[in-house]
């Protein structure tokens, strides 16, 4: 129901995710647009404010709303911090605009005005009373004026005059105000959230000596190769403790040897849990050494959040009660029968003791925090409560703003999206089950132009630990590059797994997974493997970080190309001060030529102009004329091109001298 | 935020208009049909329950939700009676049907199930302790079974029977359900609030003497002949005494002769108000009398709403303080600068007297009820404040629900959209300006399909009073015949103004208003003017009432026709038993020859099958193969055509006896 007094009405609010429900997300440093639609019956006058405030401010700031169109009114404010911010919106009937157009009205109509100028200086009375000091005084001789006896023309002047304007607007009368009854959020990250490349790895991988583990130390020296290929986030599975009962051997088998490290998601052993380091890796302060040196070259590291423990974790011996517990009291590992996971104890968010489980939850994200962590890539966070999620992450970031989450929910679409609702930073997406152009093409303009771009932002991986996908599989080397061209470009943020960098495609026969996976195994891998794919890599990273176009995530757009193997878009910063197309041939096997129909108007190029197209991956330039244009794309060769258009600038002479 | 135990989360409830704040609209004896996302965490199952209520019932309603799809839940429940309807959505984690579930595929896969039978033992004396008498009995001695000594196979049998599955499904755990933050509203009108051809006269231009006044005598002898053409809804402008002072004379001038009638928008004089009728359209009595002519012929009086009054008003008089007022205390007119209008004060609904003013216009409504009015054509509705309306109309709906508010809102499209929001069943439209094929197709497009359709029912009225048409005045009778196919075909509601049916289109030059306006004057009308379309639109109400496709308002598809002047499109039955096509050439000067891509797969038609095409006007009947079908119509002859179409039934033989 409206409320009896609500005169203005305001309605359809953008930004605004499910009814105010949750926050939109944006960047620092943006602007934040907010449109509305504000209206009242018949034709009178309106004024609307935008009023925002940082979460931890007590009092609103405001900012202009003007009418833009067909009732809709637009205003910004800026979100200058790595904040929480809150915004609404108030409007109220400008009873002295609508006086002010009236009065101008049928003065130009030749009517008689007197009743009304008399009726003005009421109204500017009344606006001394909300002003003060000098202004109060020059409201009160401006309403004497009006009501003099000084000529009809000279009243006119002051009555329609932009001093007299200027005041009232300052001094509104918001008696009758509306407010927009609900208080809307937006959460501005940093723009890390938004722009960034990813590199996974096992520090225990990246050792040099066979059937040991590496260690942060091994890791620390990895770090200038990553670096230079180009990547800012370096992501690390599980550093803790691994458990020893019922511990995976290779290829997830039942028993582990010996001498078998297990799965890193196994948390927990003796040596602690979740706030613990594997002894095989380092100390705290080795992996202190590793965070300082990842810094030094520009990147910063993430850390796994995986809430699960293997049978030996403190919380186990500590806290049976966070547990699922057999009728003997002794605790239930993971199941999803039919499938078991003997190595894993789920824990259970709907037990009595759940509240003291989220408080110890937040003190281990808070412990890494302490070491200097800011991002975490959050296991499975669809088998945890969403509201504990929301809560979590709302608790940690009004103390550290720059704290990023990533979903990894590879999970039905609905909870994948709520989970960005409630608060992940970024989420693993469908990407690495979307192959060709239509697929795409839907799920790209789903993902950037629907409501859910408000709130999720894509982080697509080429593969994980868990995913060797069939394209990589069967395609080989044109597929990693097919792959890695569509993450760096078709989203402002993407990663790769360690390994993909050289091809490495060897998968469990029928399934989507790594053959010898280095979730259960010591492994050792040279980097430099004949085949491998750092240049490329390289060199997609470098033109990221060169073009902005590149670095938003809503700007994606797809245009027209003939062939059914060829996916072609393209994106523009927001200042359009930069653009990149993008031609991809999704066919790692076979070469293909396509028509494009560039979108040669949006660069400000007419259909018979001549405009340069340097090709970035190649750096060779070529001279094109109009919309159709005729590309070979061969994968053997380069199966993916990005282009930068420029205009060319002709004048046949400037500022001549003569 | 999502409150802490919030586990299931309920989502995108449709129908829901502005996230609840205003009623969607339905009709009585239709099945509400609700939709919701419904998930949590995880892979447990949830059960969920559609909860529904009339306003003034006090306990809720309890239907099943289902699942669908894609963690989409459906139900609904039957709006038996007309009123107001309230329903929301509770969910609970299901954990016998999880831990059922889990059992089952632990026995498939050959697992060891002991413990889970004895977990599944204590849910049924959970269970138990929810049921009562002889089930509270079953479960226990069931629960007995499943933690006993009998053979595995027999507790399993036991386990998974359906006997439990649906004693414990009686009686859910619904101590952690999630109940749907809010409570949504549903409309439920009688149907001629969705379906109904409505006529407006002037009963003062019904009569026979020329130079005086008709009277409700008068109108109520044509009543049979305007029930023999079809209409469902006879319209009455204002029926009150009219103002002397500022009369209105002939063509809206400023001066009234001493025998011209005035407008009857000017609403009062000595004689009375709102709740008095014209004395010379006959007493109170007269008006009764017309009221059960109509009643005999099947037919409703609408009466007309306008809150505004002449000078003579008797409210003017006794509550000076509900108008605007001068310096001086006189009350001021009506304007809209450089506009005047002398003859009408109108209403200030911000005065501190407002809250009586509210009441006296819900005393006014209430008194023509009482009369047996039912239905009221609301003048300018978007120049008084929307929360009045919603007010004022759930006051009267409340009381009275079978009452019909059509609101007279040519206005900017969001003011006319709130209207419809707050509680209006029916609205003016633009189809008053929509001509051509594209503009039209847009038009009715986000009438009939966009989320608009969930509260807007919009009434096509084919002119009014203040409305001649550009295109009625210029394209002749065949003109009148496109608008009015057009407008008794794509919406199951519609009208005309008297006069409509002569094809009367003498207009003031350059503007789309009648000349010699009967607003302003005596008129006297020959019904049986030669040219006149009354067969035609006898024909078209007869098609209407004959086809139920015709009687639903959101159900109007386009289809494809090659020529730019020929619209195409159809209706089917929410039963899928009747359906219409429709082909319109929109040019009223010139015949046009196209192509019709009929939608034959949607009547169960294959490209290769026979089918009979009936058309409705020629009452003609022609087979027709293919769905490319060629069309020629003239508007000389018939500017439109409805097909009604059926495939051939095809037997060699049926129940042979041989």
């Amino acid at each position: 129901m409206l409320a009896k007094q609500q005169r203005v009405i305001i309605q359809n609010v953008y930004p605004e995710v499910d009814c105010g429900h949750f926050a939109a997300k944006r960047e620092q440093g943006e602007l934040c647009e907010v449109w509305a639609d504000v209206f009242q019956e018949g034709h009178g006058a309106l004024a609307a404010v935008l009023k925002y405030r940082r979460w931890d401010e007590a009092a609103w700031h405001e900012a202009p709303l003007r009418y833009e169109d067909n009732d809709r009114w637009r205003g910004e404010f800026s979100l200058a911090q790595n904040s929480r911010y809150l915004f609404t919106i108030q409007a109220w009937p400008d009873v002295f605009a609508s006086w002010r157009q009236d009065v101008g009205k049928k003065a130009a109509a030749g009517q008689d005005v007197v009743g009304d100028l008399l009726e003005g200086a009421a109204l500017l009375r009344e606006g001394a009373g909300r002003a003060a000091g000098e202004d109060a005084e020059r409201l009160r001789e401006l309403a004497g004026l009006l009501a003099g006896n000084g000529s009809a023309e000279r009243r006119l002047r002051v009555a329609l005059g932009d001093e007299l304007a200027a005041l009232m607007a300052a001094y509104p009368d918001r008696s009758r105000a509306t407010d927009y009854d609900r208080e809307l959020e937006v959460y501005a990250d940093r723009e890390r959230a938004r722009f960034a490349a990813w590199y996974e790895l096992f520090p225990r991988s990246q050792g040099r000596v066979l059937g040991g583990s590496g260690t942060f130390a091994d890791a620390a020296a990895r770090l200038p190769e990553i670096a230079a290929l180009g990547f800012d986030v370096v992501y690390l599975p599980p550093i803790h403790p691994i458990g020893r009962t019922n511990r995976k051997g290779p290829e997830n088998s039942l028993v582990a040897g010996p001498h078998d490290p297990g799965s890193p998601y196994a948390i927990g052993a003796a040596e602690g849990g979740h706030t613990a380091v594997h002894p095989e890796l380092g100390t705290l302060a080795d992996f202190q050494r590793f965070l300082d040196a990842a810094r030094e070259l520009g990147m910063e590291v993430a850390l796994d959040f995986a809430i699960q423990v293997a049978p030996d974790h403190p919380w186990a011996r500590e806290h049976p009660e966070w547990f699922y517990r057999r009728a003997d009291g002794s605790i239930k590992y993971a199941e999803n029968p039919p499938k078991k996971y003997e190595d894993i104890y789920p824990l259970n968010f709907d037990s009595p003791a759940a509240a003291d489980l989220w408080q110890e939850m937040k003190r281990v994200l808070r412990f890494w925090i302490e070491q200097g962590v800011r991002i975490f890539r959050v296991d499975n966070p669809h088998t945890k409560p969403l509201p504990f999620w929301q809560w979590l992450i709302r608790e940690i970031q009004d103390e550290h703003p720059d704290v990023i989450f990533l979903a990894e929910a590879f999970t039905r679409p609905k909870l994948l999206e709520a989970l960005a609702k409630v608060g992940f930073s970024q989420s693993y997406t469908y990407f690495t089950w979307r192959n060709f152009k239509d697929e795409l093409t839907e799920y790209f303009t789903y993902l950037t132009q629907s409501t859910v771009k408000e709130y999720l932002r894509g982080n697509l991986f080429t593969n994980t630990p868990d995913i060797l996908p069939r394209l990589l599989q069967e395609g080989g080397r044109p597929a990693f590059k097919i792959r890695a061209a569509l993450a760096a470009t078709l989203s402002s943020l993407y990663g790769i797994y360690s390994g993909f960098e050289l091809c490495e495609n060897r998968g469990i026969p029928g399934k989507e997974e790594y053959l010898h996976s280095e979730k259960y195994e010591y492994k050792v891998w040279d980097w430099d493997r004949p085949g491998n794919i750092k240049d490329y890599l390289a060199r997609l990273n470098a033109i990221r970080r060169a073009n902005p176009a590149l670095q938003y995530y809503k700007n994606l757009r797809f245009y027209r190309a003939g062939d059914e193997n060829v996916l072609f878009y393209g994106k523009a910063a927001p200042d359009r001060g930069n653009a990149v197309l993008v031609a991809v041939n999704l066919d790692p096997f076979q070469a293909h030529e396509t028509t494009l129909r560039v979108p040669i108007r949006q660069f400000g190029i007419e259909p018979e102009q001549q405009y340069i197209v340097h090709e970035l991956i190649s750096d060779t330039k070529q001279l094109w004329k109009g919309a159709e244009q005729t590309l070979r794309l061969d994968p053997a060769a380069e199966p993916a091109a990005i282009f930068a258009i420029r205009g060319w600038q002709f004048k046949d002479y400037e500022d001549p001298c003569y």
